[in-house]
């Protein structure tokens, strides 16, 4: 077997976001764009479908891979999934960044990195 | 809080495919897409980047999520990360389906289960 590539996945859930601001797509992709340009990463193309009555899930790929974001209005509910090939910074530091895109409380929010063998 | 959605989130490494399987779209999205009929899941969406020299980064916007597939021809490598919430099989009969559609052994493929709190 060859080489793995290397692969860093990060799962990010945000708890209490305004309802509004899940069903302001406009508003929700500026915050997710702010996001990936403070990752350094680059945004090759975008694309999203919007759910009735409500919910959209949008899909940005990257130079370097993919984020995914899922929105539940009705639970308040974020979810991003992010897979990158580049280095990202760690969960403590991606957590603090969210807090302060998303204008929510550290507590409000929960970033797990899924583990990747280097072999 | 209200809720959470219930989230099933997969993430499944195939290793040792062919490399010209990799490089040849159409072919690998009639696998991913028989994978996603297998799972009794609908597309509602599908877009792909292709990288340069090679290498490709496909969505597929699920009725009930997505499925992101990343190819690493240089490495004979692909991986499948997949989130929904309807129930999905698990790790043993999702790793059987990969291994048959992809015609590789059971020892090629890596399925593992990102779990998520009920509350």
């Amino acid at each position: 077997m060859k080489n793995k590539p290397i692969i860093h996945q990060m799962v990010a859930e945000l708890f209490n976001l305004d309802e509004n601001l899940l069903n302001d797509y406009a508003s929700l992709e500026s915050s997710v764009e702010e996001l990936i340009a403070r990752l350094n990463l680059k945004i090759v193309k975008k694309d999203r479908y919007d759910f009735s009555p409500q919910g959209t899930t949008a899909f940005f790929i990257l130079s370097s891979s993919h984020l995914a974001v899922h929105t539940w209005p009705e639970n308040n509910y974020l979810h991003l999934d992010l897979i990158t090939c580049q280095k990202i910074p760690g969960k403590k530091e991606l957590k603090k960044i969210l807090s302060e895109i998303f204008k929510i409380k550290l507590g409000e929010v929960k970033v797990r990195e899924i583990p990747y063998d280097r072999n």
